[in-house]
């Protein structure tokens, strides 16, 4: 009897590389903050240090170690992954007027949005910094054509704000964009530190970009579906903002002609009314639009799994390929 | 008798040179923007493409090619210095909510922050995967400190906003870090990619940093002292931001208790009046702010011509060293 995953290797060694990243950077800005701004100080500590979950960090402090490099240099190189995560949660949160994050009053709120852009540019600057110390152009190619891609998926899903007509092929092009491509590179260039071959490199990036897309599958569902409470966002927010996201696109693909006009009007009508949001939710339910976005999850998490398999062959059980798949699992489990 | 510079090398050399950039820029923008959003294209067309005077370019080259090093990856690294460039006056225009630049509608303003700020983020990353590509680990860290301490000097002008105690040494380190630094990366990571002794890099960074100086007063002298009609940007913008710059420093330091009052006065009052902006102005020239300003920056250039002296004692002329002199007096002439 396969035994059930008890996610509590994935809690303490999450924990415990938590715990090492965040003493990285700690060590980090003392010393490339030497002598700066005390109003830099605080801003970045503010941004950085508030409970986020460091699941970027963690990824490339396992893929590293799972292919046999394990240095006080690698939570350097993972805090690097957390400073761009960082950076773009402030620039997103500008661009949003978003008031808090986390329950947290946000960079921009409580700073303003010039110390908010600029801190997220100095945490921009600085983790490519230590992505090219650490790990050469090669590396440094790798992120930047992620970030890159990040970028032009933001500007693709602006273009299809409201559009009944978006694909499901955009719809995942987008989120492997903003979301797939970024988890990728912080797994291959774990790997890469390691000096990994490029089968295990390959599936490194592989199980990141799947893990990825399913966590914007699932970010999407407790969008619609989650408790303000535990998620710190408020719900229909995508809704409201005209974003086209997995559960509509099954709705719209399914929906007779006349709720398809019906969606079709909401999405161009004032989306922030509470009975708008109601509706759409309800015609989402009726063609199984959560529930087949939950399979779609469920079917990328597979997909992860089955891309560790050249980890597997060897006949060692590593800690960290199990904490992968733990982390797959809880990607799927999630409620905030 | 010396011959009086025509500024006519200094005219051909830079639109030789830009022009290069300029098709080193569009090469660039092809390949990195295959596939990419339509949007993000145009974006970043507009933002790129506006008549700029590519002076940081033209730093790069020169620097690279006084050391002996002239092919076709150095405009494509001059490059990177004009994407930086762009990238913070992006995201400038976004916290000042510029309408307009060069007499051009902002990025901003036409695409809106959430563009803007994406742009800005896309070229910051580009820039810096150039450089790492094409100058290591060593550009990199040089760039890096650069744009960190960018960064970090934006973070001190803040602090310092209508605080009458500012103090030359710190209005200084201001700009050092806003734009000395910046220059000075441009000419220094120019002779890197040349492979320039340690000797001649010292000299061009040094020649930067204080050309960079010198055109940050210059510009606080416009802001002044020019014509919108040239300048492209209303007079009297900083007194209104509560900038205290150069010329504002040394009337500060010289006026009597009274006229000290008034000034501290006229910068904690409403500071968007005509009236306010005539009587600073009356003040600053009373306590021939704008003459000591002035004359700071031509001691700054005549600094910077004194540390290109390495590149005298060989007896040859170089063609770029003469340019670099022009362009430290072209500086200085400037009207916009």
């Amino acid at each position: 009897m396969p035994t059930t995953p008890s996610n509590t290797d994935l809690r303490s060694m999450a924990a415990s590389v938590a715990m090492r990243v965040e003493a990285a950077m700690h060590r980090d800005l003392e010393d490339a903050l030497a002598g700066c701004d005390p109003l830099l100080a605080e801003v970045l500590d503010h941004a950085l240090f508030n409970g986020g979950k460091r699941i970027r960090p963690l990824l490339t402090v396992l893929c590293s170690r799972c292919c046999g490099r394990d240095n006080d240099g690698l939570y350097l190189l993972a805090a690097a992954f957390e400073y761009l995560h960082v950076a773009t949660l402030v620039h997103d949160d500008v661009i949003d007027h978003a008031p808090t994050r986390r329950g947290k009053v946000t960079v921009g709120n409580r700073f303003g949005v010039a110390a908010a852009i600029l801190a997220g540019d100095w945490l921009h600057a600085r983790s490519m910094h230590l992505i090219g110390q650490l790990t050469g152009s090669k590396g440094l190619e790798i992120f930047c054509q992620a970030t890159g891609s990040m970028v032009n998926g933001e500007f693709e899903q602006l273009r299809y704000v409201a559009d009944l007509r978006t694909s499901e092929a955009q719809y995942f092009a987008v989120i492997r964009q903003k979301t797939g491509n970024l988890i990728a590179s912080t797994c291959a260039i774990g790997a890469l530190y390691a000096g990994a071959d490029p089968e295990r490199t390959r599936a490194l990036s592989t199980y990141g970009n799947h893990i990825g897309l399913a966590f914007q599958v699932i970010d999407d569902l407790l969008d619609f579906q989650g408790q303000a409470e535990t998620t710190g966002k408020k719900t229909g927010n995508d809704f409201i903002e005209g974003k086209i996201t997995l559960p509509l696109l099954h709705a719209i693909a399914r929906a007779d002609a006349q709720d398809r006009q019906a969606i079709g009007d909401l999405l161009q009508g004032d989306r922030t009314r509470p009975e708008a949001y109601r509706r759409i939710h309800d015609l989402i339910d009726r063609y199984q639009g959560f529930a087949t976005a939950a399979r779609v999850a469920r079917d990328l998490v597979e997909q992860a799994l089955i891309s560790l398999a050249p980890f597997s062959t060897a006949g060692n059980h590593l800690p960290e390929i199990t904490v992968l798949k733990e982390l797959a699992g809880y990607i799927l489990s999630r409620q905030k």
